[in-house]
């Protein structure tokens, strides 16, 4: 079966620094047609309020995902040989327009959907999640797993603007784009604006575990949780790589130590697996703030543990 | 009431990479006067015996301490609302001359005593914990709860030298600054000089609580302990950076593996709330060594839960 | 005279690493009442269109300035006896939306010409000079002495926008800000669009000078012509830190190898000595690709260097 | 008795920035004889099949190595009192002819074990620990206790390449130097090439422990289970330090997100006390992808850890 | 005509730091048919005797390499209009296996002459021109111009062998691929193993011009030689990055200081306008050594100088 | 003859990464009896007011100086052919006692004096040069060829102390130690603390070489006029490594841009060939401020040169 799908070059043949850098080394195709799951690139930080750098994340993912090989060693997945996956390339932005970079990505996540993929996405910054929310939740409100240190559901920043990395959820659950008691972040942490900067979330039904819950609890008992919250409806996975802590990825424009540890984090993804994803994505990987590629290497793996949970999920709707 | 007090440059409306660099953007003030907490640096390493540079710590702790926010997400404390907390600048110091060094920094930190202020200092090296201590233990020992990798109490270098960065608890329990029974060390850990390096501190009276007994009890236990020992009198919490892991912290002198997570150090940072403190410092942040300015970051955090621990004592005190 | 004005902290009694980083370690002022010439920050890249980061120059640039000592080794001119010069902090800026950002920059260098004072501004990327010109030019366009890599003449990017830091001068000629006659760019190289790139600017009687006839005639010659094409009105010195080659400069947004040296730089700048200037700035610092912090030590020095002009400026003025 | 032995530098005289750069301080000699445990460098990375750089290894865990004090903290043990320990050098290694690297790497190792010293090495890339053990296992095979991310049991690579870092263990079980039923491997994570990529070893009834089970099961228990498995018969140690986390540990070919931290790689290092060795080694430090000297430190500490308990098994053996 | 040929990405569409990293931002082509110019990597330092990394170069320069624009301002030549040039991708290479590795270069690089391309290749370690010196010349021996601070003429290493990256060129004499009487070596500095260590080259012919006499002629003197010792002839240019100077381009195993400056290594390469070129190569960036990407923007840029003078020779040839 | 001497490693046969980092690769010995020149290291910062970290110096150059090959390629001299040399290791320094340190260093030089070898030191800060001058210029006064961009003629610091590195040479010629009239400074540069800084110098007798007389008049008419000024008489040199350009030797306490390319600096020390030294050394290399060894490359380079003519030196005077 495996060869009616598009194959990551072989490293015992081709060594992994060798050949262009694509997402894991899959073939660079022209559009999402016929793919079950579209990795994309949104070089994009047009909403980021302090460091900058996102914009670069892409391109620097792809390069370290050259270190994924093809079976996931837990769940024994070859992902390539149950779903049909390719780096569609970056969608479309505008560094210089924040409006004309949100209808961009709206619609190449758009394109994508309609082609019949699922979204893989690699930001940019966190508001970049935004437009991509806008083209999969098109129909029907959706779910959200969130993982971050930051809530990212303030109201306005520098005067009366709407739209930051700060700001992303809030907009889309005032545009009906989540249902807000089906969303749930966890690893929220830091110091914050004001006491009741979060209330305006949870006021809506929003969930939040903080990294103090999340240590006491532990992974399994918070994904549980985060798994009845969800439920079985579509939900879409975005994963800020500011959760993980500052030494294990510095590459990023607003840190904030006590992180989750990476080995955490691929506890936590792989517990998605079963759910009902309509996309997912891995934001806020800012290259020039990341030291000896540790920041996209994390990345590029926490996109490897999606890809995986997603193509098993796709796997398992086409035998249904 | 907020108003009476210094606030920090509001970062909705000026970015946190705009203004002057001070401690939390908080105003530069020319002295102590008025002030419940007063944030000094103390840019000198003149007792370092291997690694120098914690000299440039000050600034570099300044610059990231821009990404402070003004609430406390776990206290869920406004510090500016409850105490008049500013930056009065580096004390001054000395470079080349050992003897004149202290001599200059005891005499900084007097000033903030006298003008009714609790210092909350930000190093240099270790040893500059000594003349704080002189200036802040003045009429009577107080306890001390000493976070670091190193006991700190070696006897003398290089021939009979007695100050360097190995020795300032040694000094200031010979001198009377200390009461040793209500000295507590935790996170100790790496190799040693010698197997009785730690026996005259021992011997004192001074409780360590090697790295491997945190491991083994957690640091609810731990800091039960540590209150228990210090009690309600006045007590000094001096932060070494170096008790942060290398990974987190790899900007200090004498780096040593296996130490605390930052989440760990939040987390007995935090269980010091209610304690009787006169005064708190960070020190060993060795920006040459830095890698993209993590350790200052991890300093300035510290810095912050301190700061927080610290103000709700000013609160507690001023309802009385 | 010298105690009429303000004086940086004096470097053989407290140390350059210590205090707060202000320019040439000078005093924070609230505004430039008083001033003859006002240091400030324009922390703001909003118009860069690949690699961000000159937001943060403003600060690494002040926290290198504290090498500068107070006299020029080759003018003998002690700036901070002949001239009253402080740091203003930095200009408002709006890092989410480009045109609030252009407002409000235009209004901080308002309110310095305002107050009498010669501005001497530290980027932020090329688009920041736009504003800037805005302000000095406000009567009658000025001369233009333009150290770059790149023409920034250009007409629109990303559709039609035209505000990029690629394209400040084109608007500045359309403006009327600058005399296309008296504007002459030194240093442009590097690969470009097309070969009419800079027909427009030179159509306007703009005079190009690349780095190639730079190297063929000297410094002496090309300044010669300079001076003549701006002759003694009023003119603006901007001064891109990609002039300089990347190896000393590697801190910016749009390297292009074969540049200046820092020797070759400082020679053309002391060359300005004489001349009219209403202002100058140096743009393009971006801290996050930089290495050792040299190019703010470069940034700071030319700062510096152009200081000593204004300030020679300023007393002969004084003197008639 | 200490003064029979070979003594570090003393740190307290001479600064750990000064002298040259030996293991541990320790004298550079010109062979084993005499030696307890010869500390040897292999400075070779011929089978490395994605980024090269552990061939500087050596050198930097020299440099490092002077942080190392003299006595373990934990055992109170002073190495150097109870075993004479030196410094044997670089062996000799050919970094253009694979065959050839692998047969001189051989020798230098027999030497060692001819001399009656126990090798303790510092790679170089784990291809380097067939040589030794040809070396080592000469007589009789022996058990391995094998910290690692990578199972290291590939066939080939490249063609039939049979020899590269990817397949030493397989080439030791084939040639009968390593007893199958007792090695074991510890911390092995991160995606595979196939699912059945370590069928073959655990066909031959090697032990592996993946980095799951190791945090579901904690390092007691675990090393319990390493413990049974060699029991009291000869074993050789290897430790790649990419088992460490690549924060801890980047500067490695390979890295591996979710790995060990250095916490509990010394804890699991300390539970060898008491086995019966023949060896041991560090390898995969990696200088040019080195953060800050990270690895360096971490893997001069495990190196540290492994002498000390290889110096009670000496002092053990002499008491007997 | 420009209709004809590949284009890259539009920079004012689409980002520089967006899309694919391929050479120039062309399209990725799956082979030289049909092509007047070849970019391919080589990644490949299976001959470097000290410090590896220049198998990851191709990869670097390719990421630098979207910096360049369409049209060198000097010649003014568009070459994307006047040659079909594209990105054929990394040729084939064997990290372990020497020979095998020579073999699968040499059959890369024959399957682009044979296309009826010119190769303009990116290294990889100095021994990869050999192989394509034995494509490139199969016919006939070639002239060649040299640009590195090293001759590379040397016997053998580490016993009797005799391919290294300090080797090729003797082996291209002593194969006859290269007439030692059109050979001419530019740059050539350093320490240097024995007084008579460039006797053999000289014998055969060799010219070798040292930094010395470059400084003291200046580059038109001396590239005024260089045309006249190659002539018309078939001649190939191999460009050692470590000819220019270790601060602009410190990513190479063996650095020498005294180098060129990037503004003399690009006049030397436009120099070479109008000879009768058979392929190209930019050798030696290891990445791994680099800083802030300089090394990789140096390649990239000399590989854009040299495309240009080739793609010059091409649209001269057609014309004919 | 040459069998006679020491000799570095065969880097042919031993690669340069491997054995233990001494200069030049030359044996370690114990004390300078039988040498004709002692490479000492002097790991010593106690002087320094601003960037300390010279003292990690020594070993970095001696890691670095790894690169230097046998033979001189200018002078084609073969130093270990002609004068036997070896590396002494580091003096004895107090990294706490400034006065202490002076006394070490002293005794540590007049050792080597003493055993009839020239010393050939590495800093260290450049405090270090006064007491080495003490044991140098025992006897009578030296003359002094001084490369650096500072004077460090001045008086005192930090209320008054004498000894810094901004002093050493202010308190030679108070000492005696040097004759002013044969003491030339070269490459002077940078922002100074006042206009009459080097009066006192020049009052003396000192000649200052600034960096401008320098770009004007060129190498050969410069080291015309030194080796003038000097004459035949005994004579010291110095090469602070900050009279090299900050792009080239970032790794400095106090960097001034505008500096010396290396080209031009090893031009400058081959001029010396001839001279009359008693000594020489290389200092203020700070590897905390190094970026990918480059500045102890350069060291190591310039100690290289330095070597050469002073073996020719011997070989000079052994031939009388």
């Amino acid at each position: 079966m495996g060869e009616k799908f598009h194959q990551p070059v072989d490293a015992a043949k081709v060594p992994r620094f060798a050949g262009h850098a694509t997402f894991m080394r899959l073939p660079a195709v022209a559009s999402a047609e016929g793919l079950d799951i579209a990795l994309a690139g949104i070089p994009w930080d047009g909403g980021t309020t302090n460091r900058a750098g996102a914009r670069h994340g892409p391109r620097e993912v792809r390069n370290q995902s050259s270190l994924m090989r093809s079976t996931h060693h837990v769940f024994k997945t070859e992902p390539f040989k149950i779903a049909n996956i390719a780096d569609v390339g970056d969608l479309s932005v505008n560094p210089i327009d924040l409006l004309d970079g949100l209808k961009l990505i709206e619609g190449g996540v758009a394109d994508i959907v309609n082609a019949g993929a699922l979204p893989l996405c690699v930001g940019g910054d966190h508001l970049t999640t935004l437009p991509v929310l806008r083209a999969v939740a098109r129909k029907a409100p959706v779910g959200l797993i969130h993982f971050d240190a930051h809530s990212d559901t303030n109201d306005t920043y520098f005067g009366d603007n709407p739209y930051t990395h700060g700001t992303p959820f809030r907009r889309a659950i005032e545009e009906n784009l989540l249902d807000p008691r089906r969303v749930v972040q966890i690893g929220i942490r830091g110091s914050i604006y004001s006491p009741d900067e979060h209330d305006w979330a949870k006021a809506q039904g929003v969930r939040i575990i903080y990294m103090e819950e999340f240590s006491a609890r532990g992974p399994e008992a918070i994904m549980a949780e985060v798994r009845d919250i969800v439920g079985d409806a579509p939900t879409y996975v975005t994963f800020d790589i500011d959760s993980i802590d500052p030494s294990m990825a510095p590459g990023t424009g607003t840190p904030e130590i006590g992180g989750f540890t990476t080995r955490e984090a691929q506890d936590l993804v792989r517990r998605l697996d079963g759910l009902n994803l309509v996309g997912a994505d891995v934001v806020e990987v800012a290259p020039p703030f990341d030291l000896a590629g540790m920041t996209a290497i994390a990345g590029a793996t926490i996109l490897f543990e999606l890809m995986c949970v997603m193509a098993r999920q796709v796997d398992r709707c086409r035998l249904r």
